[in-house]
């Protein structure tokens, strides 16, 4: 099946959607994205994701193509064309097509890019990483450091993604100072004695909206929270090891660098939390 | 005069020269690029250009979908197409369209996406800046760790030149851990008693072609060079500052963050070393 894409307004087969060589997202990387996923039909964690965009396109000083409203509509048309069950949408705004190339900004007049597609995950809800876990190896994390904004600006996740395939691994997770920053595209956990350890939020990683669903059900759950950064030897020797994104929802990590993480198989407490999140969320899924 | 551009082969009105909003380039920043000058109709430094073009590209992990002969032909075509006396060529290539989005690389037979145009500078090499010189001011470098890898992600060099344009400047001069790294898209010089100072190669900076071969002609002229950092208040109290670029050449700067330099006014050095570069660069231009 041709997927039907979205740009700028039109509903298009995805070999159709082409842009301009001098788009911004194109010379530049200016330019911002958000991925929802998509179980039952439903958008998970819809307005978290629609609030972060918000704040990426600020921070870039871009204003907000669309109203809340219309980006529901827009994803609602984009499941309804593409007839997704399980899957993702992905949605990328940029600085538009100045119809030349300067460092500079163009003027605010001028048409930013949007973007929308989607990709068909059947079985999302039921990936079986979710028994078997998944191994990492760490990389010395060399992003820029603003990775709060969710920028296209991901070759360094890609080329780490690439390290750790050809490391025999499933991902990368990004060391700086001693300490883990993230995943390649996820935030990362431990969990020492029951108590579940992320890094806090700052300028250093992205502020995962599923990792901020997560810790609010766990929260609700009586469950044990600290936010602090790790190192990869803490992680080693934890009971268990687990990452979140909009797509994996939550994932068990169970080899770090080729040590086993508690045994070897995933622990009861990411269990619990995959679970946990996947009630919750399709609770409030629209 | 419509440009004419040059996208996969073929050579089309600006207009017309666009790419799937799933190339590497548009969803990944998964790609380099380099910058030509043309002088007198001739390209300025070529053979360095498509060495470092091609280092970017073994950085990433990528083949060079030109040999250097072809390239030259493609440069030359544009030149001509675009009737380009005084003006720049701009290449960019990325990994592709791999007809999806993933942070997986695509596989290797997926064809590059190479894209060429042109910006005609009528006046370049009589740059009036070169008589008045160019204010800076200093922003913290917050740029990924490979400098040395010419790639489109420029984002934040694009932020950092507009902070210097709301800040009343021309330009940034970054800054890393106290000491200048470069420019947003120059590499960065002061003279002190005759000598020219200016930080050495790593992956800090990007290995300037025209800072490569301006060093080298100041060496055979005898001038003194030191490669080591600076920082702004050296700078600051030096007795000229400049910066090099494939389309600036050798431009003075005048004032950071406030403060003159060598009373506000192109100093000795900066100005011989553009007549020098000019004159030595034309020489060996094709």
């Amino acid at each position: 099946m041709t997927r039907t894409v979205y740009l700028n307004g039109e509903y298009l087969p995805e070999a159709e959607a082409k842009v301009s060589i001098f788009d911004r997202g194109f010379v530049m990387a200016d330019g911002v994205y958000e991925v929802t996923s998509v179980l039952q039909g439903k958008l998970l964690d819809f307005p978290g994701h629609l609030q972060r965009l918000d704040r990426s396109l600020k921070a870039l000083g871009m204003g907000n193509p669309l109203a809340d409203d219309e980006w529901l509509a827009v994803h609602r048309k984009m499941v309804e064309l593409n007839q997704i069950d399980e899957g993702i949408i992905y949605l990328q705004v940029t600085r538009g097509n100045p119809g030349d190339r300067d460092f500079a900004y163009p003027p605010e007049t001028t048409p930013q890019t949007i973007v929308l597609f989607t990709q068909a995950k059947p079985g999302l809800s039921e990936n079986p990483q979710a028994k078997t876990g998944l191994k990492v190896v760490s990389v010395e994390d060399l992003r820029w450091a603003r990775r709060d904004i969710k920028t296209v600006q991901l070759l360094f996740p890609s080329m780490a993604k690439m390290e750790a395939k050809h490391r025999g691994a499933d991902d990368a997770w990004l060391v700086e100072d001693g300490f883990v920053t993230e995943g390649t595209s996820n935030n990362t956990y431990i969990v020492k004695d029951g108590k579940i350890i992320t890094r806090e939020l700052s300028t250093d990683i992205l502020h995962g909206i599923t990792r901020g669903s997560l810790l609010r059900y766990a929260a609700e759950a009586q469950m044990q929270i600290e936010e602090r950064p790790f190192t990869i030897e803490e992680a080693q020797q934890a009971d268990e090891a687990f990452f979140t994104s909009a797509s994996a929802f939550v994932l068990p990590v169970v080899e770090i660098d080729g040590a086993k993480v508690g045994g070897g198989t995933p622990g009861p407490v990411a269990t619990r939390l995959r679970e946990l999140y996947l009630e919750e969320s399709l609770k409030s899924a629209i």
